[in-house]
């Protein structure tokens, strides 16, 4: 299995030392899900996932990853230091922002992060800011709405992301003359999909642009990043996503376009984050109140302030009580947190089995955009991570947050230090 | 005016040494909302605002309420802490928390809070945790959808908050044998209306409940809570609520039910958070990018990490160029912070003077749930906090978070401390 799967016992186990809520995150199904990745792309012999830090920005799940030969997609300041402190370096690093601002272009050009460019007006602004390097990136949107087997997967046109076809163009021709020389070409058009045709046809559409950009320019393509988007089955009976077979996608259109032609050999990259850890995370909560009135309601320690997902996208998560695995699922709840807000339900009209005060409630694929969409709504102070080894131990690899550092931003007498 | 409307000269004497983003509340105008606030509910001798702190849990923006004779309503173990060390004390505090922890209602008890309980099985929590008070209030959900006027403004049905009414009867009881021997009603069903009919409504219905508690147990009730759910008008042309209509509203069911009978003198309470601090904050941030793809954008140095609302819920907020107040609006854009979401979007298709690069933008009625709502997603960090005097002076009443306040939980070497 490469997905978390946590026992009652070592649950029980973990609780002794480390309060509830937690994140819990399992090191070998993370490191077997970036083995899946890097072999359904060893095809290709410079792939390299470039992990997007923002779903799960904990170091020591950085330093798994990059045991593995990936590297990281940063966006922000404080994403490009964890890269340097995980040890990351040059074009390990990508550094994917937008809206940018200046000290943090400055830094990505300092530790030799590959910059992939958000809009032309970014290439004055990068001059001035670190300067213009060797090798880009640049970020394409090509409007309008993505259409796979005539199904509608996005809408790039909507997007804020990314350069027109136009701009693309103009963007090699001013890097150029600018001293550029090799340029990757980006794109970002749908998240969460486990269609295995969406990589593929992305592919194929940033490997013409690459085609189109040689002929007209002369412009050396040395690199399409695919991105994100892959997504995962957040319900038992959803399918996840082949990844294997969609390794042999690309492939088949890099054999198709690329091979034989003079952007032979080209990079392709990936920018997983839900992906690579979503699957390999839950939270771990306790059931703290049952609560009887015009429905059935589980009050649970944790909260949408440790896992916001549910209550930003009405998103589904799978909930398991671990012990009752075998239980009926004859009772229907509202899973619920402690905010004063009606939107914090970790489910809602939801089939348990029974559930008793006491009990450990694990919610699944919370290992993405779970601790990292934190927030501190009503005091509430954000949880433990902690990493499950393979041989059962475990260590705490970031601490819960405390009322001193709730309150460290207010200069006030009185509060806790 | 009883709300923030900066001039383009503050804002740049504030921001030559406040870094943008920021958000700015004005004192007068929150002392203005406060005292009309009072004066509406004069009549009841009693009266109190709990102002809830989740709106703006800020100790200098609380100190400005309790001058005024608010106290505070608190939902959590740190919002108790924050009333603490502001100095409120006893029945100065409200403690309208669900889900509830032990240790919160230890200490709530410790303060001599008022305990709101939200559901039944709290009573032998909290006889667990603190023991039973004398006075204690008790949260009441009536079910199904709430109308008025033929429109259905909530759905109390659906909500997690509050018990049913035999379970208040059950509770007024089961709190009688245990000791309690004054109780207080409270009720919450709709979010964000300025429909002035909406408290008189929920006062007529907590004081029936109550007169029918007096008469089947006769038990003392000797306060009704409101709660909240007066709302601000977020869109120009929305028209703000008349909060002397309210009280006005809320007097005449008092004389028609209470007056004259035994629960007369009972206090009525309220426990406004977005009515009291929305309008009079704002956040302020500065154009950093102009982008034209296949829609025009406006890119800010805030992001929905600042201000959560137009991402969570879609909501609108106003926002204006200061210094352009008078040009046309005659330019197009999406408004967008730097998340790589495309749901990172203070504004889609609004219409604005043109803005340049450098621009200050200021966006309205930030003043609740703003900061509050604050998270790090992207390794961004929450902005500062600046009150401006009625005498034009100015003062950070919260610093701007920092790298080292990002990774504070981290115990990892190379990150900054």
């Amino acid at each position: 299995m490469n997905k978390i799967s946590p026992s009652l016992q070592a649950l029980k186990r973990i609780a002794q030392s480390v309060p509830t809520p937690f994140h819990l995150y399992d090191r070998g199904a993370l490191i077997r899900r970036a083995q899946g990745l890097n072999q359904a792309f060893a095809w290709n012999p410079a792939y390299r996932e470039y992990f997007a830090v923002k779903a799960t920005p904990n170091p020591y799940l950085l330093e798994i990853l990059k045991a593995q030969g990936c590297g990281v997609d940063c966006a922000s300041l404080t994403e490009l230091m964890l890269a340097r402190a995980v040890g990351f370096q040059g074009e390990q690093i990508m550094f994917s922002s937008n809206e940018t601002p200046a000290e943090e272009f400055r830094l990505a050009r300092e530790l030799g992060a590959i910059v992939n460019l958000d809009d032309i007006t970014h290439i004055d602004f990068l001059r001035e800011n670190g300067g213009i390097p060797r090798r880009i990136c640049l970020r394409y949107n090509p409007g309008g709405d993505v259409t796979i087997a005539n199904r509608v997967m996005g809408r790039p046109g909507e997007a804020k992301f990314g350069m027109t076809r136009e701009q693309i163009f103009e963007s090699v021709k001013r890097l150029s003359a600018l001293g550029a020389r090799e340029f990757g070409l980006h794109a970002f058009l749908v998240s969460n999909t486990t269609d295995p045709a969406y990589y593929p046809s992305m592919a194929r559409m940033l490997m013409e642009l690459a085609l189109d950009i040689h002929r007209q320019l002369g412009a050396k393509v040395f690199m399409v990043n695919l991105s994100g988007g892959i997504g995962i089955p957040y319900r038992p009976q959803d399918t996840p996503v082949d990844i294997a077979q969609v390794g042999r996608g690309v492939e088949e259109q890099y054999r198709a376009l690329i091979a034989g032609t003079p952007l032979h050999p080209m990079r392709v990259v990936t920018e997983l984050g839900r992906y690579m850890t979503g699957p390999v995370g839950c939270l771990v909560a306790t059931a703290i109140h049952r609560k009887d009135t015009h429905k059935h309601y589980i009050g649970l320690d944790a909260s949408a302030c440790d896992l916001m997902r549910p209550a930003m996208y009405g998103a589904y998560h799978h909930i398991t009580i671990p012990g009752k695995e075998d239980w009926p699922l004859d009772h229907c709840y509202d899973v619920v947190g402690s905010l004063c807000e009606n939107n914090d339900k970790f489910a809602v009209d939801r089939m348990l089995p029974r559930v008793d005060i006491g009990d450990l409630v694990v919610i699944h694929d919370a290992g993405a955009h779970g601790r990292s969409m934190g927030y501190n709504y009503n005091g509430k102070l954000r949880c433990a991570e902690v990493l499950l080894n393979e041989d059962g131990s475990f260590q705490v690899i970031r601490r819960a947050e405390t009322p001193a550092d709730y309150f460290a931003t207010l200069d006030y007498p009185g509060l806790p230090r």
